[in-house]
């Protein structure tokens, strides 16, 4: 058994999950996964956007219960500083932290339009006008990052807590086959191509069917 | 001039702008207020949920600008590590990031049914179920931190950045009249007596009134 258990949810749906799940892999912390399943009311709550969730991400290690992404990610930043988790200079630190803050709190319209889902592939998939401008805002966030810090991740040369945040959206940008810039469908790549990315869409394209029917509830 | 600005909008209705505000009182770093007019396109939009801000609150020091209310309070807790914005203890400080990243990405029933507004008082108020979940879970969470770190304050004996978090909440909470425990009620007063918010309901009552036709727009 592992130093640490890691409680999610859904591989192929939950962006929550997934954060959580690859902030822990960045910070090199060995962890159980408890999975919950699809049919528990409260996730499936969770999942279909009806209440807010405490239980997923939610990270036990050293005595520690911690919920809520950002709070995991600053959580594994302090037990593991030497793996990165946030970028190493103030100003950098301030601005990482800015952006996932953005995507914590904000593009509502992109999650609720656009939800994750890995093994699901839609052509030509219509984006209504306010997702849209997530899109638009998202876009010039990474572009900026990977300017300023040279990229290929949107911090320099490892992946932070930041890409974490961001890797569902490279996710949708998949599945619902968003037109991006060169710079952020490579951007797009770099994500996919991690291996702990490898290894989550693996798993989320093995997962059973049996979640699905939660899409006829809408 | 003060070594920081802090850009901020309406007084009476922009919560996000008193959380910013709070913890760089609490932080103890004298910074100059910027004030984004009402009528200005982007804050009108923000006022009114319809999108993002990425401008307030903001702040600017030392050559860094750091906008979404946690990231700052992360960084003046980085610049300012005497004023405790964050529990001293692995444990709390964890508890604390978690209830934070709540308050931060969820409880939009309460946010959209409830909007701050401390000039207004709505006694009788009707709140619908879904606002009255979101206060529920505020209340358990406040009623938690105060029996396990003893008040008056949420982590203690000082206000520390969940308390900047949660106090728009309480004015809400007076304004639109919510009944509320014996302890929650105790836990809004101790809010509401701080001096940093005694200074902002202060000038929250005096803003001028040409911000309220915003209300019309809904």
């Amino acid at each position: 058994m592992a130093q640490a258990t890691l409680t999610i949810t859904s591989k192929n749906y939950s962006s929550w999950s997934l954060r959580g799940w690859l902030m822990a892999k960045l910070a090199g912390l060995p962890f159980d996964e408890k999975i919950i399943p699809p049919d528990d009311p409260a996730m499936r709550a969770e999942i279909l956007l009806l209440a807010p969730s405490v239980r997923v991400p939610a990270l036990s290690h050293d005595g520690v219960t911690v919920w809520d992404t950002l709070a995991i990610g600053e959580y594994l930043n302090e037990v593991r500083p030497e793996a990165g988790l946030l970028p190493a200079s103030r100003a950098a630190r301030a601005h990482c932290r800015a952006i996932c803050g953005e995507m914590h709190s904000g593009f509502a319209s992109l999650r609720s339009a656009l939800p994750m889902n890995i093994k699901g592939h839609f052509p030509n998939f219509k984006i209504w006008e306010r997702a849209r401008a997530d899109i638009e805002r998202i876009a010039a966030i990474w572009e900026e990052c990977l300017a300023v810090y040279g990229g290929p991740y949107l911090f320099g040369d490892k992946p932070c807590i930041a890409d974490a945040m961001y890797a569902p959206v490279a996710t949708r940008f998949l599945t619902y086959d968003v037109k991006l810039s060169r710079i952020c469908t490579a951007y797009c790549a770099t994500i996919m191509a991690m291996p702990a990315m490898i290894e989550w869409v693996d798993a989320a394209r093995a997962e059973p069917d049996d979640i699905d029917e939660l899409d006829m509830e809408f």
